[in-house]
């Protein structure tokens, strides 16, 4: 069992070559992945010491998903193994002024299924630090929800660090159910992770939209939004909020803004053309945990979150393939592209 | 609507390249099949006016299987749409000593969970002359079962020819509840498309297997099959057993028997080394269904049937792609697999 | 036979994988396509019930094409099957300031060499509302010259609408000849789609040039050479004219305007960063097409036309694989390419 | 110029991957090949000096084919460059009972269509010892035809040795042509390369058939053919006839027989399991070739020109990719295929 | 640390696809391995504890090693990062007659070069019951030797079961000097895996040589090896010979014997089409030690280490990715390939 | 011997497909290649006589290399065969703010440790009017150190004219060694091809950096170099330097200035959207020497050289596939990248 425990769902994503339609697919590419997963294996990819939580079928598919995880060095021994299918994603990848598109077929996964009974916390979370999962894993459905709860006050039980990405998922449950077991949840959560658009529709706040662009973007809301979040859960140690602008299928502005407690830090925007999306949020989750775990300095640890955030557009996948001494290029300004020979 | 329908589930076939293990695989070769659709576009592929019905999701996964079965020439207007989820079958080739493996995730399919009451059997059959399905159909569950029966009924009232071929799957139901409805099916059957095995443990009879190998294959214990399925069902018309022999993962012997109810007659048999084995099934189905209703001559008829079953294992993928001039060309003695030019 | 029906030639279309040149492919990847046979598979894609008119050859490369029509639904009963060779283009993708490059293989083909007496326009257009043809079609040789009269004529006699593409091919014919033929046909046409240079050189009409960017496009020009071709073709009932700027050979400024005999109309202008430019104006023309089929008000149709030939640009291939309701998101303003899950 | 140059058509060879059928192709492997476009570059790969005499395109495509000739070290100078196309074959891979299927789209080829005058063979032929060519260069039109007889009389002209491959095609001319047309150039042979089939087929004569099986076969049917060809053409120096034994798509026996005007001799037969059997008689004929030049012993030298051609069966694509002593272990007796390391 | 600790060099395999020769590919295929990294993936397969030793770049390349280690769940920890390359080897594939060819590129790799200081064997062996390693590691210079002897001593003085394979590799050493250096290996060694040849020609025994065929083999001359080798070194627990009957490029004869100290075994014999031939006596060395850590009976451990050997030829890669179940259900007769559904 | 000779390294270099990290690799691109190569490729494609002086080992990768090279015309008779390896060098491909990453595996390499005696320059340069090397050949240690002064010397003996890139590569050698080394060149260059960063770290020169952007870029800085530089080594005829500006990991500036001995021009600048930057500043010192011998005036010259890099840009792989119409086309103006058809 390792230092980071994450809790969730890992799913086989297939996804067309290139930019090509579901329909005109002859193969698809494979990768495993999902949103908490994603952030152990980006963290593992940092040199952390990290583990993923779910229930995986023992059958060759969830084989696979299993030696994903190894392979990027995640401890899968908190994996219950068993159930009868692994949860998909079709992913097509969008191009200019047409956008990506997800098809789900993740009902009736092993996950979402699990017994809470097969989850023994104090075995799980014995040498853990910091657990991190995000708003999916309640929303899978009953069971995943009870997981969530058990997870979340064993972490409390024994002073463990939690850390949630309210990520909500409009396909998975509404606005209204998603509120109602987000709000139960956040008294547990030290570190909250979100959007501003997350933290208005599911807690019902009220701010101005900081709209990002390359320059002179007003965070005033986002403060705002941070001091609300702190109010109604005093327990909170550190928010960030992520921020995006999409300017089109293949190029978006990134960036975030961060309350460590102490005071309110924003990062450097970026505009990023994009190879790959999904995942970024996760790498942006990996980012600031490593940088809080690591003790870097408020300021640095935003841009540090960020710049993994914005590498992630850059690579394949779900996964964050990055290492500590690249984001930390970028984050310290390096974002020309060199070729390094 | 097409003068041949056939019933059943298509699914989305993923396979690993080559003779990759499920986990090596970084990408997947795409099929959709499954043993009624490939029927009917097997027929289609001959020139025939072949339809499919099933329940296909309207999403994009869906689409791109009605476009697979458009491709072909296959009738879709008698495809229900909607539905959650379209069936998946991940499938790993064999080699050598080494089996091919199946892992199903088609539980909960569209089709699977289609309300009887979505085919309208009136309109569907309208214009058909013969309607083919297998025992996968009604080994779906309730509903599909009900939907076996309905078609079948319905069939039977217009006076069109129904063909099934047995098909047992143990990871579907079990011998005892395929044994008890496939009996029960019995009655509305012309044409029985089976192997021997299939027939002993579901319908308990009892005879000699025929071994098959190249040469002096002992087939009375057919024969005998035969005469009793004519004994409990009287109003079988034709029956057909294909056979096959194991030699390796790679190579099979392949044969068929032909009680068509005026003698008893068998093809030559073939020695194949194998490129894709699935669908060879449903390309023999779809090669017997051609002979009869093209009037075929019994030994023609049967060895028609058998050369298209051989020929399938030639095609990669579930899908039967051959021409009428090409199977008979291998009926007729051509297996030396001269280049033409 | 379908309500709306194309008439022209498919072609194999050869094109080296990614952005490699000719000389370093060790393999192509196959498309079959061509701008009538685009516009049938488009509108097919929409939902409308299309046809395709051609001759192709009934080898399997023969076969492959008719394959690819059907898969996306195009009626093929009207093709005649004979013929020795399909026409073929190869096509290797521009990146940044290098132009793709076409090398032509389509002469000789069986559409191009086909005998006007083959194509009995009575049974072909038995049940249609609508024919679509090109400026390729008979730019094709003489026999294709004869054919296009041949369907215009049978067209007017029936009161078909008509749409013309003058899609003007350099490679194909003169500009004098070209000129000369469609100036015969025009009289045929109901519905012209053109751009401004086709108009001219083909018409010898003098108008200011529109250039398209992303603001303040002067379209005084397009709205007089609406005028003046009113004046020459009194019959014409509807007019679009597609903008087209090239920024580089990534890049492209997309648009269009609109003469429907009521008013002159613009749509919006988009700056696309393309995938696969090759069958945009035949996604754009399959725009116009369903727009004034169902009735959409003059603004909505030519945005929508728009949007429909800016989708193309995203997706590989010459066909046009897109939905009505990516559209009508398109055109209605949703430019952001946001991921939807 | 090169030493040994060979005369005749190369073509873009376009491939489906692995088994899959034409229809089932989204992408096809290229290749350029040709009957003596493969002699010079398997020559070349032995170490040979050799060259190519042709006419082909100087867009892209016809660069391409230079290109891949180049690259196996072929001269390429005495190559016209212009003309139209290039002349494509589609090849669809067999396997099992399923034979190969080649479809032609040759005609119209700048080869074919070549002016006899645009071929200088007093420079072509300037510094060259051999010239081949086969069945298939004068079966390309009457332009062709003449070159083949220009070559001939230029190289008779100049004492350069003559060999050439029957090679008789069905698809290109009737029997009765080429029959017609070999008789007359078989005058300017002074080595024949050809089967059994097209020498009895081609000029009438009669003899048992040699039927090759691994062990036991009768030449004397070949024995007489021999010297039935030294009757009628009594300036022949050599005469060699392979021959083949059809097992299955996949599987084919291979040998030959020489007479070297001293004696005749047979090599051993071989079973072969084949990869690609495109090409292997030029890899034969490359072989008897290079043991003639480089003075093998007859027993010698058939034995290398059998071995030269049943590697070929190994090997993807028309060209024969070997080094000299990788033949020669085979030759001498190695063929365990055990791995080298 | 795992239980079994395998100590060798892992390297980066570069491969063409299909059966293309080297001059040919575009493309090379990537695998991992090397002799006793194979056997620690393999056993970890078969869900096993196991780990490996080596020296590995900490550059990318090298993480990537790393990385498939990992994903087969072996334990890295004892890996020491650094150095400047990893070894490189390059295999095309055989066919048919033509044997598969290996380039070598490995000299100067990291582990080569490592210093036998940089490995704390009391660290790396301290949970260790059994170490592995083959007659490759010392073969790959001085400071190899070194860690070979240093690693054997550790272990004997930890009680570790100790497993040597032969391995024996012509481009890596003389006969002379591998003789040499293995004999002075060999009392360190409780359980040898080695082949006829390699026994005779490294140690300088006589035998007569068993032929293994698919029948009948005369095992009497390994028998004599086995009592020979007892003899010399009488510490010896265990020894396995594997026996290998090359067909043709494309199919073996495998099998084995086995002296357990009690008795004499040997395993049925397999014919095997071969798929990728790579790591079958690295699956052979797995199998075996699988069995005899697992106490099976010494008939049911040569079968299941024959098995392992065998499914491996079916498997791409040098990695046997096989599980438990699947080699006892070949061991115990089921060598059909019948696909499991 | 062909007329222009360069002399360096050729190495393989594997990529991942697409974006890919290198961890995430199952197959790399492979691609020969190497500053000096890439220019006599790029010359050849010029249409021009070009010849490359290396040594390469005689095994199959370097044969392959070899075959490379003739693919595209080089002269490969100077070529020296022997040697154990080939470099070789992994390159993942950047993107957007992620740099693309080089691993360099080229330490002993056939070329780096061959010995100056075996080239014998007198044999070698007989026909040559230009030589051509990089400051890389150098650098590659004390013999190829040796062999550059060799041809140098050669060269000047002979009145050829000999250009060189300063090609500064950090991982080869320190800036003080390869300034030292470099200056001792220099007296035998007569075009220097160079960067300003170049110029002044290992010339120690110092002037104001012209910063690329699309317009209004000061040159004084690069005048006042080429000035010293002339001043320092008054035999150099012509100077030209390379600018770059790089806005992202896709995104670049590319321009240059020249110094003809006449005057100081400098060409267009062009953002590039970039597909492969590697081999660029080959194609552009290729642009520059095809544009001296063929007598180009001097703003004729420097733009066909910066049209000639820029459009390496948008080309897989380390070699320049260019016409010269094609580089003229955009040298005169023509970057819009419209399709040709």
């Amino acid at each position: 069992m390792a230092e980071i425990m994450t809790l969730g769902e890992i799913m086989l994503r297939l996804s067309p070559k290139g930019h090509r339609r579901f329909v005109q697919a002859g193969e698809f590419d494979i990768v495993y992945g999902g949103g908490e997963a994603n952030v152990a294996m980006a963290l593992s990819n940092f040199g952390m010491d990290a583990g993923f939580i779910s229930k995986i079928p023992s059958h060759e598919i969830g084989q696979a998903a299993v030696n994903e995880l190894r392979k990027y060095g995640v401890s899968t021994s908190a994996i219950v193994r068993g159930g009868a299918r692994l949860g998909i994603y079709f992913l097509e990848m969008g191009a200019a002024q047409r956008p990506a598109k997800v098809v789900y077929d993740r009902a009736g996964s092993a996950f979402a299924l699990a017994d809470p009974a097969e989850f023994c916390w104090n075995k799980i979370l014995a040498s853990t630090k910091w657990l991190h999962f995000s708003g999916i894993t309640p929303a899978l459905g009953e069971n995943a929800k009870q997981i969530s709860f058990d997870a979340c006050k064993a972490a409390r039980d024994k002073g463990i660090i939690v850390s949630c990405d309210l990520n909500y998922r409009k396909n998975l449950w509404s606005l209204e159910e998603a509120g109602c077991v987000m709000k139960e949840l956040m008294p547990y959560v030290d570190v909250l992770i979100a959007n501003q658009e997350q933290v208005k529709s599911l807690f019902g706040m009220q701010a101005v939209s900081a709209e990002i662009k390359e320059t002179e973007v007003d965070y005033s809301g986002c403060q705002s939004l941070c001091a609300q979040l702190r109010e109604t859960w005093p327990q909170l140690q550190k928010i960030v909020l992520s921020l995006r602008g999409s300017v089109s299928g293949d190029d978006n502005y990134f960036g975030a803004c961060y309350d460590d407690g102490a005071g309110f830090y924003h990062a450097k925007n970026y505009l990023i053309h994009m190879v790959d999306r999904v995942g970024s949020g996760d790498a942006f989750s990996a980012g600031i945990i490593y940088a809080i775990m690591n003790e870097f300095p408020a300021q640095e640890a935003i841009e540090f979150a960020v710049a993994s955030g914005v590498l992630k557009h850059s690579i394949e996948g779900d996964v964050s393939v990055e290492g500590v001494e690249e984001v930390k290029a970028l984050a310290g300004g390096d974002g020309s592209g060199k070729v390094q020979r």
